[in-house]
């Protein structure tokens, strides 16, 4: 019935061993959440909180901002739509390559798509030559940073330069910050406060390996927006079990996240330096995740050996041979570079 | 941030002992849904199906049809917001009383809204005067069999009349049998493969008693209604709990519903009867709930004893002094009859 367009498909096709294609936190799903999901199961007999208010409390406090701030949602995916449905942009503004679902949510809502084309050369970094395309005509303004597939974050000052020129054009921004946590860059919900343009978009999904469990918030200072993206769709969108796996996730969470970081800290050299020294171009990437280009077809051959990666053939903006891999712990990347040898030299 | 228009509250205000205010299956959360939850909570780490495969055939097999004919969502409500948003109705016809999610999600799409008021001396059936109303201007037709809050069932032959009229007219019908599961009446699936015209909307919610896990579905003929509705919105809708609870909820649900419905059968004329002798004006009801009038306010006076009861003064078509009570099992009943009691007799 669906075309599978993302990563994560391991429910078609020959079975999956490990995979390389969702950028879930190497740590898995922490212990507190695995509790809070099988503590008490006759709870979520009932309708959930639909204001969430404690789960809202608990994020606001992880963030430093107000309760009033946040908006969770059933993944990040249900914020993207809803931003769509309410606002009814008639011009997005995206970069390509990027999440393909803020395509798909503008183009459901009417809008036409306006495109930024990251430049191979720069390693597909945002640069400031993302400025002169934010346009009048611009209703809504699409960053990632990690940008998702290629792992560049935006630095600091140029979403500060962005903020600035959407807030005096009064466009709206959404910074989608659901890799941030496992980068270096400190998250731009600084910004908050300043911009009532900005909103943040981040997620359980990734940061605690909990996507099947759908949880994903928005952060803005506009508490208007916020009421009215809440008053936009279904009134129970966040469940039970994601309600309270979020208050569990969030219980602890520093260790855990440190933990993940120094992780992904040692992989991530070891992998890219394993995957250059194979023939692949591997491109900057500053989360959880490497993007690179292959001289030969992977996806099938790895498939066969029930590895599944992600091919980004279906990004707009880039081609055939761009994949995107998973950092995950060191002897399942071993498993994946051992793979790849045998799939280049036989 | 949410004013609360439904039942089900219990986040808000005094503590609730026992909720009379959602209607969810008086036997409870069934063993095997309890048991899927608790079981491996680490699979939830992964992307869900956003195929819903496995789930689609259970539903299907359950009900007789196709897993073709099925889309499974967030909770009824996903789809009931999913169908506005993909549609885009000009015009909608709607009972008045009837749940006000329809309403709702009509009007974010821009829809103008259409009553057809059920009247009091009918004791608010769907009757033959419904038909002159669907009018060609009319793009979409909700009905919900039996009705919220009235607990009144619409009679297959009118059903039958109303496709006839519907599908003459291009106009699609959208029954909401989410209810119907506890009512005598067989299910009006057995229409679908007359009507591509029909869509029918039902939910694991009050059936199985897990309203906190959010699942509902839609069924239809129409395939690509279906395909439309499922590219029309986020493509991880369905949480990883809510599919695995499903399945485990449909794997034995013949002695569990027969046994709901036994319960129901004898409480209901109880209920009934002891509200009546309180000065109730209890209407018919083929549901698990009961609606009334009574002379006197409740809401407050029972919500300080711990009982928690659905004011419907907000449904359009009522006022003040309606309510809707969920039928719980005999035990709690009597905990209720016993507060009104006092609420009355002082």
């Amino acid at each position: 019935m669906q075309r599978y367009e993302h990563g994560g498909n391991i429910y078609t096709g020959a079975p999956v061993k490990i995979d390389f294609s969702s950028n879930l936190n190497p740590l898995g799903m922490p212990g507190e959440v695995k509790q809070a999901l099988t503590e008490n199961p006759s709870r979520f007999e009932k309708y959930p909180d639909p204001d969430c208010a404690d789960l809202r409390r608990a994020i606001a406090s992880y963030h430093g901002l107000d309760p009033e701030d946040i908006l969770p949602g059933n993944g990040a995916d249900d914020m993207i739509y809803r931003l769509c449905t309410v606002l009814r942009p008639k011009k997005v503004l995206l970069t390509a390559p990027s999440f393909s679902e803020y395509a798909k949510a503008a183009l459901i809502s009417g809008a036409e798509l306006k495109y930024h084309t990251l430049s191979e050369a720069d390693g597909f970094a945002v640069t400031d030559a993302l400025l002169p395309d934010i346009t009048e005509d611009v209703d809504l303004v699409w960053l990632c940073t990690p940008n998702n597939p290629t792992g560049r974050t935006v630095p600091l000052p140029l979403l500060r330069r962005v903020a600035d020129r959407c807030e005096d054009l009064g466009i709206r921004l959404v910074i989608d910050e659901c890799f941030s946590c496992f980068a270096g860059q400190p998250s731009c919900t600084s910004l908050l406060p300043e911009y009532r343009c900005l909103s943040v978009l981040d997620a359980f999904t990734k940061r605690f390996a909990m996507a099947g469990l759908r949880l994903g918030y928005l952060m803005s200072r506009d508490h208007d927006l916020l009421r009215r993206l809440r008053e936009g769709g279904p009134c129970w969108n966040v469940s039970g079990p994601a309600q309270a796996c979020g208050l569990a996730a969030l219980r602890d969470a520093g260790p855990y996240m440190e933990k993940a970081r120094r992780i992904i800290a040692a992989e991530a050299p070891w992998l890219r330096e394993n995957l250059t020294s194979l023939g692949m171009k591997v491109y900057p990437s500053e989360a959880n995740y490497l993007f690179f280009r292959s001289p030969v077809p992977l996806l099938e051959p790895l498939r066969e050996k029930g590895l599944l990666i992600r091919s980004c053939d279906n990004y707009p903006g880039l081609s055939e041979g761009y994949y995107r891999i998973c950092i995950h712990t060191h002897e399942k990347n071993e498993i994946l570079v051992d793979a790849l040898r045998e799939v280049l030299h036989g």
